[in-house]
């Protein structure tokens, strides 16, 4: 600490600098939480619901909660509508023996279903939405048919979203150990019938096309961005801001938070989702911002499973690189290659510090413009391969080595990889694609938000209601949490208890029957 | 679904009887959010500053708010006040020159200790909290000392916390790969000069004796259970629960939540926590039971980090056993053996499915009483020990051959185990002691807690302040995150931390100058 003017010092400055500027966010600042109703100039228009967000949760909110009486605004951040369900697949994991699962002769039940979903994910799933959600999961469907989404009776057996226009396909890791033992798998991934990565705007066009026709209308370019509160703690109505500047708007109702999660707001990303800020796409519509959360949590709201996320390790298609192996930065396997693949890719972006590579054979090896995945090395031998990659000494070797020897006789003992892809690795050369988080086309988004009971009404951290307040889709803590286990449960989640939202604001009962 | 009365309808009926009951908690509540102040009947009593608990970090608040002139009140749920501090080891993570390490001849830098916290542990460290941190420790261990609490100088280099009178030694994962490669180890772990396990216990009867010299008392089993808050959101007082009843009491200054963690709230340790809540022992006071974390979540407060804990999967003491490899279910190798015990829990909890064996020889085998860990096999041969782990076949021997092949040169290329531990597996028998998080005495405690900045203030999750709210310790998102990286930081933090948010209630400049 003597030698001032040396390396050690500069160090020392540059720490000094760094913290004063850190405190700069000492400063103080006014409003940190909700508006109160008593700072309200004056209403500047009154509806009985407000729908912030016109993605597939905020949409089927604001759907309902007209055809029960309601009237309803919504009101939508960007020019266009739609939100990330819109760019999204457009997949609904639906089961239990929905009318496309019966007409295609899949044998299904909700307790498969909701085996899989409980025991497949993360340690502490939300047993109550998971229950109701597979109970009711043939009627969504059929909602869902009802409104005009249009589904062939077609399923394909290959891995990854449809290209052709089939609308039934094993969207998850059902299949894949240890998951196929947990329930006997279905596939439960139901996605419109249509050609190409278009079943998210064409699910949307339909929502929006009933809406139009239920008269209400979705007010571009104008974002809430604070809630109002009364005295008594309920929420009331809300601070908007467009191009004409700021608004206030009362919902004699209710407020619906259907913002989605907050993958583009990087101070968000880095404080509450460090790992999953570090992959390299972030994978939503622009509008997701974290205001949905952010105005809840400002009205007293708890946030639950904010670090966890959709971390996605596309190694498929095509499927002939799942003979491969995944091996860790220990040179180590560590899942099984047929998981699905927002399977592998959050242990990758969680447990293996986001680093791995896809090594290949003379048969596995990507072939075209396809892949994803920067070539890391290439040699004609492990060894030279396990060199390249910086890999632990002989530590590769020894991983292949097991592997093959399991492998010839048709076996995987550690991850028990499915006979249709298991088969030792066999001539070079060898190959090695860097499949880490910030290397890889690696896509993520949230999965963190505002805890809600099955209502969608917003709760407090003891486990009370924040009277007037709702949230759906990605701005809550839904059914999807990490590892996020099959394509349609973020997509589904926002539809079914978007659903239910919009009946409990507008006064029905949560399933539709008579007034509350 | 049509054979009623099968088993399949009996699964039909379980899941829909829980779905009702789950739809319980959507019962309207009233009071979600903090007490509006027009609600208050009267105050019972005034103060300036009001603090929650009397663990390190409320005692140091109270202590320098009241030196700056503030009136204060420190109230303890519990009968007996110290909190989880007067229970832990009272160690205090300092360094980058303390009196202690120059009188010992320690070398160590700021920007050393700064490195090492910075890179060790969880991908998004608070920079700012840490620089303050690392910049002022030795000015914070001078006051420590000043309050007269008792530090020897003398050093032990054995792991773990001193059972001798030394107040020094290795406390965290300095010396073990990859940290040792980030930073210079140095000593960093304060103790109480006292035999046994009576650091805490020592350190807060000193800070304790302060605080009564300055004439603040300590309010025992009175609970803080609601804050009050005044329109524009500042928080003026609380509520507060005792055997005579609800009371109401005034804040003129503000109000310091210090009630530690939640460790022992098992609602909120499923909720948030999920990973940790599997963990076999709860490990501190009584009253963590998240009150503090509620009541600013309640009144507008983000919160960070709640996912993340300490986990501690002590296998050593004695040292004889890190010579033996840790394996996880897959029966490979995943971290170091000679790591700090909390880094190797944190593996094994969040990364690990909570699963793993130490796998002993003749020399590295526990002898004695103090195992803390069920003998889980017992083998003169590996494949034996493999077979009744019900290990992947060939696993374990593969990692054990893999293992000697290197240590028998002085390698481990894997992991990098310290010299002084490494040595090929010998002799048999062989033993698996399950370090499993349900089935050793695996110890865990709440890292999460509100977010504040660098005086303590309690801030909203745009970032903003919550006026009139300061939290402290454990119910803050510290400088401990996960992995918890070295005994002694979270008394460090709440000391620390606890001294800045007391002289800013009181209207100092956070480090003691001149009115703020």
């Amino acid at each position: 600490m003597k030698d001032e003017g040396g390396p050690k010092d500069l160090n020392r400055r540059r720490l000094l600098l760094a913290a004063g500027a850190a405190s700069v966010l000492a400063t103080r600042a006014p409003g940190a939480v909700a508006l109160p109703s008593s700072r309200v100039p004056a209403w500047d228009q009154e509806v009985d619901v407000l729908v912030a967000g016109s993605g597939a949760g905020g949409t089927c909110a604001a759907l309902e909660a007209r055809r029960a009486g309601a009237s309803v605004m919504v009101l939508e951040s960007l020019a266009v509508p739609g939100g990330s369900s819109s760019l999204s697949g457009g997949v609904v994991y639906a089961g239990g023996g929905t009318a496309l699962q019966r007409a295609l002769k899949i044998e299904d039940s909700p307790e498969a279903m909701f085996d899989f979903l409980i025991r497949a994910g993360t340690p502490n799933p939300p047993r109550d939405k998971i229950q109701l959600y597979c109970e009711q999961s043939p009627e969504h469907f059929a909602w869902l048919v009802a409104q005009g989404v249009p589904y062939t009776e077609k399923f394909t057996a290959d891995k990854g979203l449809p290209m052709g226009d089939e609308s039934l396909y094993f969207s998850g890791t059902e299949q894949a150990w240890p998951a196929r033992d947990y329930a006997r798998p279905a596939p439960r991934g139901h996605v419109p019938g249509v050609v190409g990565m278009n079943g998210g705007r064409t699910l949307m066009e339909a929502l929006h096309g009933q809406l139009r026709a239920a008269g209400v209308k979705i007010r571009t370019r104008v974002a809430m961005k604070q809630l109002v509160i009364e005295s008594d703690g309920r929420v009331s109505g809300a601070v908007v801001h467009s191009s004409v500047g700021k608004k206030y708007l009362r919902a004699r109702r209710g407020i619906v938070l259907a913002c989605g999660g907050f993958v583009h707001n990087r101070d968000m990303m880095v404080q509450y989702a460090p790992h999953l800020s570090r992959c390299s796409v972030p994978w939503a519509g622009a509008g997701d911002q974290g205001d949905g959360i952010n105005m809840g949590i400002a009205a007293g709201a708890a946030s639950l499973r904010m670090h966890e996320g959709f971390a996605v390790a596309p190694i498929y298609p095509p499927e002939n690189t799942i003979p491969a192996i995944l091996v860790n930065a220990s040179g180590q396997r560590f899942i099984s290659e047929d998981s699905y693949h927002a399977v592998i890719g959050h242990s990758i972006a969680y447990q293996q510090q986001g680093k791995a590579w896809l090594i290949t054979d003379q048969e596995s090896a990507y072939q075209s413009v396809q892949d994803n995945f920067p070539l890391a090395a290439k040699s004609n031998s492990m060894g030279g391969l396990a060199e390249q990659l910086s890999l632990p000494r002989g530590a590769l070797q020894n991983t292949v080595a097991y592997y093959n020897r399991y492998a010839s006789k048709g076996e995987d003992p550690m991850f028990h990889k499915s006979v249709d892809y298991l088969r030792p690795l066999q001539g070079p050369p060898y190959k090695a694609w860097d499949i880490s988080v910030d290397r890889a086309f690696f896509a993520a988004h949230t999965l963190g938000g505002l805890a809600t009971n099955l209502n969608g009404e917003v709760l407090s951290s003891f486990g009370e209601l924040i009277p007037g307040l709702f949230a759906v889709g990605r701005t809550t803590a839904g059914i999807p949490t990490a590892p996020y286990i099959a394509s349609g449960l973020s997509v589904g989640d926002a539809t079914f208890f978007g659903r239910r939202a919009g009946r409990v604001v507008a006064g029905l009962a949560p399933d539709g029957g008579g007034r509350a």
